[in-house]
């Protein structure tokens, strides 16, 4: 089951109201099961430099199934996969992606947030992750 | 006066309805004065290749603030700039990219539709316009 | 001889001169004889996307030693070369771009202009390459 | 306020005689508040692998609002963002890139510089800011 446009508007609205109780302003990036941008909402105040790492955790997660954090144990110092950063047009390996899953396992998308530290980042993921699970019930 | 996050909500949801009214599945693209994507919104069944279209539009429409379908006029053949469509990582000189204007003339961004036929994409994109300049008054 | 900060001062402000005389704002971008950007300069409310048809003008003059119109000669229906403005990224066979060279015919570098209609760009260029002619003298 | 042609002739005049007292040849990139290239001087002498650097410093300044180096502090060793330099098309997170700011906190765009060591290009970029500053008052 992809992601539905009614699944990507309560992630959006709820990972923003998130952000506003936090006193940020995020970059939410939502994509489909096969990475391809399903929606967007950029906050006002939040610095261009969060556009792309929005998009980049998101596509973090959706290629590899996983948070985006995850994939550093892959590549990180002494792991067995040095530079799997630089495939895929450049990973995002740190918090703030999320794969988002069907209740069958499978695939939907996944959403990706930047614009605070990853601390924040991954606090205004996570409600839009529960907003989406919501969505499913 | 950049676009805000409020006026692109007004936009996409009033390009929604009039895509709902229309039976069409459609993508809007909204981007801030300096090309950069500021909200994204993939009805559901819109085909993939729209979603590249409805950014293009888009910058196109940004870049050279008009319509995009105005930029026709100076690549066309016989035209003073043959391949200008080459310019700018590739432009899209057709009908669906409009530019969003302030009340005193100062550029606040654009947006684009894809999903329909041109002239479907034009009505669409047209609704998303007025909901701009509503949000204005 | 390659291009010199010097002349590229030259050739920037008689250019802006003429372009402000002519009521347009312009971007001009020069480049050394290897193609690389040299001095670039925007007049207040030139349209974003005049940045890269500048570039891609200066950039056609300097890869053929010609004029960025002549290419269109070699590409034009029925010419020998179709698409060829595919080639080196994307070529801008129309004019505004000018190749500069030496007294003794060796490759200086280029100009390219853009903001206006093609006819105002060519005017403005020239006044440009006027400036870098007397700066040889 | 975005920056206009005058704050930047300023920039580049002060960051060029900053570099001529200092004996070096510099490149000075100078974008606005959404990334565009507004101004450049590559000083006669000047490495080609500095043009790059000067623009790509002043990108990283202008995405993040902040001084080029301050972006080391989010993915350096054992820092939260690992590899985040490969964003937005490659970081630079070392010094030289400045962003520009309006009296009213508003970003105004950036300036990159690189010709030089870091301290050096830090102390030409900081002539350019000073240059910048005056403009404004």
């Amino acid at each position: 089951m992809p992601i539905s446009a009614h699944n990507a508007q309560a992630i959006i609205d709820h990972a923003e109201t998130k952000a506003r109780e936090m006193g940020l302003a995020a970059i939410i990036a939502i994509l489909d099961e096969g990475g391809h941008l399903k929606a967007f909402h950029r906050m006002d105040g939040a610095v261009l430099g969060s556009i792309d790492i929005a998009m980049r955790k998101a596509r973090t997660a959706v290629l590899f199934q996983c948070n985006s954090e995850d994939v550093w144990d892959y590549l990180k110092p002494g792991a067995p996969a040095p530079h799997l950063e630089l495939s895929n047009g450049g990973l995002a390996p740190y918090a703030g992606g999320i794969a988002l899953k069907c209740p069958n396992g499978g695939l939907a998308g996944s959403l990706g947030v930047s614009g605070g530290t990853i601390e924040q980042d991954t606090k205004i993921a996570k409600a839009g992750l529960a907003a989406f699970e919501a969505t499913l019930r």
